[in-house]
């Protein structure tokens, strides 16, 4: 391949990274490096010169594809549209961006003959995009889960190991370089619902509105629900999934119970593990780093790499564009999920307590599979109880019937428990 | 993508899978296909004439694909030759070939301008080959390691799991399907030596000759050395490797106590398990299924895809071709080789033995990390050990010292332990 130029936006921890790999690539020649600030001290000797000013790469007409590694959605998403409509291809590790305006983005690079990579962008240094976009190509995929966030692996992997609260195991993990000084994104879901964003369009062709993704973060996990977990032979785990189910997408990321016997527990500490299910293949399992510089940097120059040996075949661009749909994707109603449940109630010591949760519950179509009573050091009890599946409105009904009985103290979890995805379920 | 015409060679149980899933694409035409016999009855219809003249498929100037699925190296291998020199794309599952005469078609197919696609050939259904050539394509590989044949993965797991003797398992196997009449090629690691020598070169740039792998099947696996395993938390799997050690490959299969904790020992039952390790990346492991119809139906359909979607672009096939040298990789002396290990003795009572076992191991550099002895119904004894890292040659020469005392009656077992690669170690 002949020498291909590069300009890139921004010098961060991924972007160093990226750095440091481009010096082995001979035939990749990284003209310019926009920054927001030129005079911070940097842990790297510079390739070439740095700017304040992103048009010196964005206009370059030397440069063929910009690298962006910026984070954020603004000024990324305003630079890339600048950079595509300059015709140059982008390498890009942004899933907010790409989730948020995924659809505007494509159908810009199509118009303008360029191609948008971004492994970088879901579960870091693992292939999990070239897997499904090329290697799983005959496959209709039904299904797409599992843990996408290291930072929240992380935590809740060490609240198991240590029996540690959630608070202390997020300081840790932040003191560790594992989380950021503000977690939410991580803890709360975000950055998981953006990555699903991503691999709804991969795998159906069409992007889902990171609003449309139902998110629930791990902030209310007790270590008592991870104990009892594994006493029923379960791990809590951070689960994303997107499912076709009918024309809708069931798109979600929330805890789950994951059977010990199944490859996603065993995915520790913050590594990612994401199982694909395809119609021809069954089901695929990676596993590996989700994050950290190097891995990340390894997918962005992948693709770099890649993009390069692409770009002396006259028209190649549009063998790498995706066939993603302009429009939305619909999502199911989270009313019409079905799955098994493991939820943990505080209780007054009143007779018959049981069975007034059982009759509720039969009356709902909900049907018992496991129940643990412990007396408490105060009066009153702990039940812990594990569901068959069951429809998420049904389980809502109950719920809210339950709430207002006066042996009721307290709903203390309720957390959905992980099958194999089945036609239209769970 | 427009139109393309492709011929195939074999219509067997993979053969029928590639054609159902070609049924779902509407851009691709299947053309012809050559048989060895065509009075047999076939468990599928028909979308095209089928032949038993190959030279209808290989001389059809119409088709631009030849997908080769009989298997075995010839007249195969001769197929293959004449469709790259009419200048056809080759879509091909066979290991055997391409093991002995890779480099020797890959020049050819240079030279043609044509393109080998050949994701099926290893790992089945899991894309192991796109994930190695494009996915990790920024990182320098230094390991690929893992469990590549399916069927000796299901003997070792169901002796496992009920105890059964290796000839008793192996019978079951092939009842279910999962093994053949004659299971030489899967048990004695025939199989996964061919499978090492393609990823060597995918990893390395280098075809490793099939009779340079150190080689040593399953066979002599007992149930007590499964026992044995477990009680120090390992498990028997039959592992294959590739190493980059200096300028020489370290590439070999053969049995492995993989410890519990490690993410290949819990592939079980017929899948494949793999774990790449890139300067960059870290660990990648991928599991899924290695064999069995439609998987490898899945990636072989795949290869037509990508390869079809490609045929547009003038002059595509550089794009694809790999940068491997004709020619063939040295391999490193297993006298070289560092690991720890496990051997099983069968000793006399005689009183001090496990003090000469362990002077004449002292005088070999060999470590011990763990024993076990245990008094037998006969008169003597049975002494397990675990060793700690020693090289091979080491070991040689302490066993081959130890054969001939008289208080040893048997080495019963010698089985490797799988430790992280090392530089230049294991």
């Amino acid at each position: 391949m002949g020498r291909v130029v590069l300009g890139m936006l921004g010098l961060g921890t991924v972007g160093t990274g990226v750095v440091r790999l481009l010096t082995q690539q001979k035939n990749l020649t990284l003209k310019k490096i926009a920054v927001r600030d030129s005079t911070k001290v940097r842990d790297i000797e510079l390739p070439c010169p740095i700017t304040t000013d992103p048009a010196e790469v964005l206009e370059d007409p030397e440069i063929e594809i910009v690298v962006e590694v910026m984070g954020g959605e603004q000024p990324a998403l305003d630079y890339i549209r600048r950079a595509i409509d300059r015709r140059k291809h982008i390498v890009t590790a942004n899933k907010e961006v790409l989730a948020k305006h995924g659809p505007e983005l494509f159908e810009q690079a199509r118009k303008k003959g360029v191609a948008i990579f971004f492994e970088a962008s879901v579960a870091g240094g693992v292939p999990l995009i070239s897997t499904i976009q090329k290697g799983l190509e005959a496959n209709e995929i039904s299904s797409v889960a599992g843990i996408l966030n290291g930072t929240t692996n992380f935590i809740l992997s060490s609240m198991e190991e240590k029996g540690e609260a959630f608070a202390d195991a997020l300081k840790q993990a932040q003191t560790l370089g594992f989380a950021e000084a503000d977690p939410t994104n991580d803890v709360e879901g975000f950055d998981v619902a953006y990555k699903l964003c991503i691999l709804s369009a991969l795998a159906y062709g069409r992007f889902v509105k990171p609003t449309s993704v139902f998110r629930q973060g791990i902030s209310q996990i007790t270590p008592s629900d991870i104990a009892h977990a594994r006493e029923f032979g379960y791990r809590v785990k951070l689960v994303g999934s997107t499912r076709a189910t009918g024309d809708k997408l069931d798109v979600r990321v929330h805890p789950m119970l994951v059977p010990l016997t199944h490859p996603l527990s065993n995915v520790s500490g913050s590594h990612n593990g994401i199982l694909v299910t395809g119609h021809a293949v069954g089901e695929i399992v990676m596993v590996g780093p989700g994050a950290g510089q190097m891995p990340t940097a390894s997918a962005i120059v992948g693709d770099i790499i890649n993009l390069s040996s692409a770009l002396q075949l006259p028209d190649f661009a549009s063998y790498f564009q995706n066939a993603i749909e302009t429009e939305w994707a619909d999502t199911a109603p989270p009313g019409d999920w079905v799955c098994p449940y493991y939820l943990k109630f505080s209780v007054s010591d009143s007779p018959g307590v049981i069975g007034q949760i059982g009759t509720i519950f039969g009356e709902h179509n909900i049907s018992i599979q496991s129940i643990l009573q412990r007396g408490t050091a105060e009066p009153g009890a702990s039940v812990v109880i594990l569901t068959h599946a069951v429809r998420n409105s049904d389980m809502d009904a109950a719920l809210g019937e339950l709430t207002g009985k006066p042996f009721l103290k307290e709903l203390a979890s309720c957390i959905r428990i992980y099958e194999p995805p089945r036609d239209g379920a769970n």
